[in-house]
């Protein structure tokens, strides 16, 4: 079927394209990328180069180019690079003529392909095909496939090899490149780079396996960052010469030896070849659709979309270390490759019943920088952990004080992003707990969970400000998910999460004490925990200020006084811009005095706690969603999932298809980032797509060890299913307009205790149930 | 002598200008204006109009003329205007030739005079000599002798009467204008206007007497707004006609009849006749010059200054009324004729050793306000009193929350003087104290102060957080004096004047229960004060934070964080400016993000509370003075008083300078204030160096009822003296190079003690004791 922005899908495992558009040259290298979680290669041809922004970034590669760059993960030298020339002419996607185009991406097993015929000055047509994947078998590994195949007698040569001219966002991060000829037979290539403030070596190693022709000229050159394989080929009407290329990316942060590594690794994919490589990467997806595919029937557009955002979700999360997911994942350098909220709030939630070990990575993560969170709250006069904003390797802030320029005067702007938006911290208790509820590992809670969710009270007991008069405690001078309004008082979406995340600290307190008090007593002694401390995060919890829906209206306050301020509409502030650039928040943008949000907060608090009547969740929906602007990629799914709660399925599709479409329909809005480059995949609207269809069209939620659905059917869907891991239980639910049928795994080690509406049923192990909405 | 700025002074008593500069209307019509604490009449010509900014401001006549505009005093018509013409050619002094100038300004009697010779196309020059005063012997009268002369034979045709052609800056303040011919013979005229919020019925009347000459012609006659007289008169050469003009200014906001009060003034006036009338507002003068004047001897021009500057704040301050100081008094209507926090702390200490009288008006008009602050506190979510920063007739909130305008955008800035400069409210405790230090006046605080003090505390006990991890109380997001800096925290200034603050409040708590515990009673019970909010304020005392002096450096931080800000200069922030208009402050004005202050926060914490030590005030006064751009004009006395205290003799006189300067020099920063007119008197600077003189020159202070000397002659001067009033003692106090001498009433009621360094003594009545320095 034909889908937008010029795509289609058959089977809606897939997407392609047969239209080549030069416009669309960022988003779609993004769209069509490659990835394993350890590195992402964008969807780029194998012709190109930085200009069109080929990159391939590397997982736990950070590092500042110079003081007052930003810190990003590395763009490594390109190893795909293919140059194919007939005569003086280069073959290109702009110049000459392409036929036959068609660019398409395989989501069942993360491979790429392409396919174009291409016609120069000189007679006979050259048609190249293009596979690749990036390995799920050997996270190291990138794989290719490039087939040219000469429609006329003719001679090529084909320049291949590592492109080490690559682009970066800030600044250059190589102090050092060399490149080498190596190997048993001295038939590999390799290129060096040391990184400017870590000293990280990394090493790209190449090599190739030539069927179908054999070169009559052959030589290995270096030219300006580049090692280059020159050959020449004598080609009939009909040959067609096929190139397996192997390429591994190793460095020093994460192996011990990446140079010998590298060479190792390339040996051995040469030695298996291309198929074998793709049968085992292949095998690695099916498990991981296994716990992870939505299968929607009756609308294929949204079977694709389901899957486009699943599978990019998993591609961009590392599942070989505990290293964080970013904003952007791997598809660029955009958003530093670092941690933001997302990764609790929109990311990790997938995890939790699919591939729950993920979910434990990325709060192992955490756990991992608690002292940069430390530090962080050290530094600004707090106690605990106060989370990065923006988070990397060590936890330390790598959000900048000033990162927008204001683009009417040209003076950078002073956002708080890093030190107002303390939700960050109660989010992650927020995500701990979730993980614990869904998977029940205490020993993740005795290794790492309490003493985060410790760390993390004791921050809000040096956050929270104790109004005496009114006999409560106050969170003052917060930024909350809406950033049009820095320097806001009692945010209702942070003040909830850090009840909730007080409350957690004291459950897993009482819990330790019951299940490891030798382990708690460890802990209190490492971290200097006292008594006094728990009476006063017992005394915050009782006090600290709820605001709570108005009796009449049910809405609640976004924080104190935003009612009072301007009631227009996103459609009225836009015509007031200056320029079209503009930030609309901190510190004078035209939403500042508006009731004109960029996310709303309260919608993004019911997206979390369920503390909230489907009464309440309408009432401020229809409140607040006119006034949204939906300047953040976050916002759509949520406003998708707290529609379906609230019962306004039209409003729930609508915000669905939004959000599903973000990145495949080149919908995300761009903003001004410092950089120069705008694209890259938002995974946590990815992340948000998953939860749209599994919390909000199914209804999906877990209490008291039962699993609840509450199915809102889409109308074009006939039904759909997808798979749910619970407690070492694996079961599938499909829904339909009959009801709910849930199947148990034979191997499962108990019954699964299952509700809807008023309906209860355990499921046994190898039995399938039905229950009726 | 010739002092700067075209000006000279022969007495120190006078000065005078013998250039007629068109460029310094805006200024010299305020440095040469009369006044009486009731209204303003701007020093301009006699021919002049609304184009020259004549204008007559009246206190107590508040008005908003339209919902958004601000409120402010009125413009009355004017009754002064003269206009004199020699065929078809009007005299001018933009017109014509103009010989023989002088404008002069007589400080001993409030006396403003002027003189000029105009030589028009006929032949014959005509000299006008102008006098005018506001009367302080009955304060709704205005004199004026206007004199003509001919020096060859001619007719000529004088227009004078009222001029209705008001200007104003925030909109027309009159829904309705009526001019009559009243009085016993017909011949008085006067206009009458309503004022469109508050229906204030304005009268100006107007009576003339003249001898010299009898009109040919005589007619009266209304166009646009003006009631005018036209009399044509046959003068031969060397002839004078002398025109006596009395108006009388009346409101109903002050008297119950003013269009019956207006006539009748004017009647007497019109009875008495200039001289008669001068003379007994000559007399007053004598008296408040017997108790205010500053004798300066061995620099004639320090001499002139001292006065300019005493006599202005003394005639911007109501002394008929309970009725505010404004900042920039009666000299027009920028800054809305409101209070400020410049009342307390610049203009009002002057008043508590010279009319300690207008000193209690000044707080009973806080007291009248109290309301209003209670409004204003409720309306913002505290309790108590928040006094507004910009404080008319009721005490609300004047200051609008959208007041600057963005330069560089044309979008309006929401600065925050309304709402985060809290200190405006301890400021007046501190005010309410000092008065009661200075005059013992028990019946006041009985009256208005103790429940003044109470509602303030009560206001920081709902204002301030407490962190309990640091176990201390807290101001958070505060505008300091600094107000380059909005929206920070603990702030310095701010804490210590509420620790004063609340601390007063207790210390009058106990003193009420002692001596008037009745009323005590009765006022807990009216204002619901309960023991545990005195326990509370208790409370607060003990545990506000008060950040100390580095024990290395001797720094106080202005407020958190300050220190971290980019250390650079004010002359590096204008390179920076991208207009010169820009305002430096919020929201991302070039000082936001640096160490450059609008004035110093701990020079006037120095200025006001005497806890800290020569070598604290020097270490603080050498860091933040380089860094101070002197955006607001009550910087410069502020520093001249602290240097003084702090050892820098240079520094203090180099600040002593530019402030007694800022307005007779025309040297006041020119601040967009969203009207056409920035001139005005700035009456704190005024204030400010009274107690440049006594409180920094002297070194005066009170300490458990004795006077303290710590004098600091200033290197030019030979000697100064200054009369002082305490506890109903007069005492005339010299100080020179060999000490300090106190010579004591003969009427005196007791002994008052004395100390100079080491050296105490008791000043018995009419004795005079010298001590040495
Ligand atoms: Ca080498
Ligand atoms: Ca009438």
């Amino acid at each position: 079927m034909e889908l937008s922005n010029q795509l289609h899908t058959d089977t809606g495992w897939e997407f392609y394209e047969r239209t080549f558009d030069p416009q669309q040259v960022v988003t779609t290298g993004s769209n069509f990328m490659i990835g394993n979680g350890y590195l992402g290669y964008r969807g780029t041809l194998a012709e190109w180069d930085a200009e069109q922004h080929v990159a391939c970034v590397v997982a736990d590669t950070w590092d500042t180019a110079e003081p007052g760059r930003l810190t990003e993960l590395c763009n490594v030298p390109n190893p795909l690079y293919f140059q194919v020339r007939v005569g003086d002419e280069t073959l290109s996607a702009f110049a000459g003529a392409t036929t036959d185009y068609a660019r398409a991406m395989d989501l069942r097993c993360g491979l790429f392909s392409r396919r174009s015929t291409w016609q120069g000055r000189a007679p006979g047509a050259i048609t190249i095909e293009e596979e690749k994947f990036a390995s799920y078998d050997d996270i190291h590994l990138l794989a290719m496939r490039y087939r040219v195949t000469a429609q006329q007698d003719t001679e090529i040569s084909v320049l291949t090899g590592i492109d080490g001219r690559v682009w970066s966002i800030s600044g250059e991060h190589f102090r050092h490149t060399e490149a080498h000829t190596l190997g048993d037979a001295a038939d590999l290539i390799a290129m060096d780079v040391v990184t400017v403030e870590e000293g990280t070596l990394i090493r790209v190693a190449e090599g190739l396996n030539i069927t179908g022709s054999v070169p009559v000229h052959a030589s290995v050159r270096e030219v300006e960052r580049r090692v280059l394989r020159e050959m020449t080929f004598r080609l009939r009407a009909g040959d067609t010469i096929t190139f397996e290329k192997f390429a591994s990316v190793q460095h020093s942060n994460g192996v011990a030896d990446s140079q010998a590594g590298a060479l190792a690794c390339v040996e051995r994919a040469r030695d298996q070849g291309f198929e074998a490589l793709l049968a085992a990467h292949r095998q690695c997806w099916e498990r991981m659709w296994a716990v992870s595919d939505i299968r929607i029937e009756g609308d294929l557009e949204s079977q694709l979309l389901a899957r486009f955002n699943v599978f990019h979700n998993i591609i961009h999360t590392p599942s070989h270390a505990r290293l964080p997911v970013g904003a952007r994942g791997l598809s660029c350098q955009v958003y530093q490759g670092a941690a933001f909220w997302d990764q609790e709030t929109f990311n990790l939630p997938m995890y939790l019943y699919t591939q729950p070990e993920l979910a434990r990575h990325l709060l192992e993560y955490r756990y991992d920088t608690l002292d940069g969170a430390r530090r962080k709250a050290e530094r600004l006069g707090y106690s605990g952990a106060f989370y990065a904003w923006t988070s990397g390797k060590t936890g330390d802030e790598l959000f900048p004080d000033f990162f927008f320029t204001d683009v009417l005067t040209g003076r950078p702007i002073r956002n708080h992003f890093n030190c107002w938006q303390i939700h960050i911290s109660p989010d992650i208790t927020y995500a701990l707990w979730l993980y614990y509820d869904a998977t029940g590992d205490w020993d993740f809670i005795e290794r790492c969970g309490a003493e985060i969710a410790f760390e993390i009270a004791r921050f809000i007991g040096s956050r929270v400000h104790l109004r005496v008069d009114l006999d409560r405690y106050e969170l003052i001078r917060l930024l909350g998910p809406d950033e049009y309004h820095e320097n806001v008082d009692n945010n209702a979406y942070t003040l909830y999460l850090s009840h909730f995340a007080v409350d957690r600290a004291l459950v897993l307190y009482e819990q330790m004490q019951q299940r490891a008090p030798e382990q708690l007593r460890a802990l209190r002694a490492r971290i200097g925990l006292t008594d006094e401390e728990l009476s006063y995060w017992r005394d915050i919890l009782h006090r600290l200020y709820l605001p709570q829906p108005d009796a009449d209206t049910g809405l609640i306050e976004q924080f104190d006084g935003f009612f009072g301020l301007e009631d227009t509409t996103p459609a009225e502030l836009r015509q007031r811009l200056i320029d079209p650039g503009e930030y609309w928040g901190w510190p004078n943008g035209v939403a500042v005095h508006a009731q004109v949000l960029k996310q709303a907060d309260l919608l993004q608090l019911f997206a979390l706690l369920d503390d909230f009547s489907p009464a309440v969740m309408r009432a401020n929906y229809e409140y607040y969603e006119p006034r949204t602007e939906h300047g953040s990629s976050l916002s759509p799914s949520v406003h998708a999932l707290i529609a379906t709660k609230a019962g306004l399925q039209d409003e729930a599709w609508r915000y669905f298809m939004e959000a599903a479409t973000i990145d495949l329909y080149s919908r995300s809005k761009k903003v001004m980032s410092g950089g120069s480059f705008l694209g890259g995949i938002h995974t946590a609207a990815c992340g948000g797509i998953w939860q749209v269809i599994v919390r909000g069209f199914a209804g999906f939620e877990i209490h008291d060890g039962a699993l609840h659905f509450a199915p809102h059917l889409p109308a074009r869907w006939q039904q759909f299913s997808f798979p749910l891991a619970f407690r070492d239980n694996h079961l599938e639910v499909t829904i339909d307009a009959g009801g709910v049928t849930v199947s148990a795994a034979a191997a499962n080690q108990a019954a699964v205790p299952v509700v809807v509406g008023q309906q209860q049923l355990d499921v046994t192990p190898g039995s399938t149930e039905t229950l009726f909405a």
